[in-house]
């Protein structure tokens, strides 16, 4: 039996079910972020993301862009646990033949996009490898009342996402800014409910949502924010990498920010008890049951 | 020019010298850890260390035993700095074809040295890739007090080696136990100036001590304390991953320490002013200039 034959989740599943950890974890695997407790006040984040060359991005991407990226997407972790981003150290596997040129233009991305939002890059390790592989480890901090899991939707919230969606296959996926505005924004103004960020496509992350805080979820088709560039409604629902937050807030809450009518933030549908599953409603008016697909690596 | 024509240390410094960190990293890129400041009395330890299917360790090799080695490596860095590994995320890249009997293995590995120092595994991340790639950062704790950098040595000093030196080669880089307990022990009971854990080979090690602290250093070949399995001195002074601790103290406090007669604690020479540089005296009592040689993965 190999990784393919099992698929990624259980992979993940068969390991994580594994993990023991003592009282000092509030949330260890399964989240966005790990949940470590630190103070009267804050808990840390720690969170890993690994990108490698012929899977994440091609060797014709701009290696600005790359090393950008490789940041970006823990930091949008971040985001999700309505953290702040404080410290990363870098891992890079690099071939032998590869030209210090490169390397400056992407270490020059990721010097960039921790400049602008005060990330200190504090070590890192190097080696060899076949593909460049860069891996990224994140720490962050959020205070306990802001914290935001997966696990906490209830029924009856309505459900947000920021920006717009389906636009990552045309080069979003590289150039995304990470929503620690909006989601420092929402935390400091409203308190939302459950919070994750959509790097494998919005129907697989709200599935991950509701099967963690065991709810079901209406979705309408005419409310969800397409990308410009996107270009059906699949993408929008389907396809990886929008790193957009997707979340919930309570009818209440939800009706307060509303009113704001901010255009970064966008009711998509709500949150219902678990045994009416998960249902996007179409353009028609007519009801229909979503089987969570998006971006796996096995 | 590629990464191959300037060298592992020349591109480190290259990306190194442009990191700017703010008042709450007290070293950054440079050391085994990334210090950080925590409260009143600790600081935090943040490291990682990538290892590469081919590079670091062939597939011959038993996955329990690299799933081993990836957990240990941090440990030994965190325990070069004094400290207590407290938490650690995994990144993983995945051939599609790979066994998951072969992962359970790998897995099982590191689950069995998380539990025996006490460390949680909070989170990972996998992503296909062409060879197995693991990286493992690793979260730790060091009273203020008891931080050991490689920069603190000084004149007059002993130098110090914990168990034996030269083994890598035949199977210890694979099985060495993390020098944890030592440093906890000399921490709380000794004042050890600078340490470092040997992963480049004792004089590339060394060297960074000396570079760091400003110093110069004579070790004596008759003092090396070989590894049964090590077939010469050049294999103690130059194989990496020997992962045993390299650190020095002042004459008087190692004047205690050798009064106890530790079997695993051996010294080997001494630090002096910068300008006698670092030198080897020979069995026959002769002074050989050392240019320190180890592993590099350009």
């Amino acid at each position: 039996m190999t990784v393919k034959d099992i698929g990624e989740f259980k992979l993940i599943e068969r390991f994580s079910n594994k993990l023991k950890t003592d009282s000092t974890v509030v949330k260890g695997s399964g989240d966005d972020c790990a949940v470590l407790k630190l103070d009267a006040r804050s808990y840390q984040l720690l969170t890993c993301d690994m990108l490698v060359e012929g899977i994440d991005f091609t060797p014709k991407i701009d290696p600005y862009l790359v090393g950008r990226k490789s940041i970006a997407v823990s930091i949008s972790d971040i985001a999700a646990c309505s953290g702040q981003p404080r410290y990363c150290v870098v891992s890079m596997g690099i071939p032998k033949k590869t030209s210090v040129k490169l390397l400056d233009r992407l270490f020059k991305g990721m010097l960039d996009i921790a400049k602008e939002f005060k990330i200190n890059i504090v070590g890192g390790d190097i080696s060899q490898s076949p593909k460049i592989t860069i891996d990224v480890s994140m720490l962050g901090r959020v205070e306990k009342k802001n914290l935001t899991l997966r696990s906490s939707a209830r029924s009856g919230d309505l459900i947000f996402v920021t920006g717009s969606l389906g636009g990552s296959i045309s080069g979003k996926h590289l150039k995304f800014i990470p929503r620690i505005n909006e989601a420092r924004f929402l935390a400091k103004e409203f308190k939302v409910n459950a919070m994750i960020d959509i790097s494998d496509g919005l129907s697989q992350d709200l599935a991950h949502i509701l099967k963690q805080s065991k709810v079901g979820a209406i979705i309408y088709e005419d409310l969800i924010p397409m990308d410009e560039k996107s270009t059906s409604l699949s993408d929008a629902l389907n396809s990886g990498e929008d790193f957009e937050l997707l979340f919930t807030m309570s009818r209440k809450i939800a009706k307060r920010l509303l009113k704001r009518n901010l255009v970064n933030f966008k009711p998509i549908g709500e949150i219902v008890g678990e045994k009416y599953g998960f249902t996007l409603i179409n353009k028609d008016g007519k009801p229909i049951k979503i089987s969570p697909k998006g971006y796996r690596h096995f």
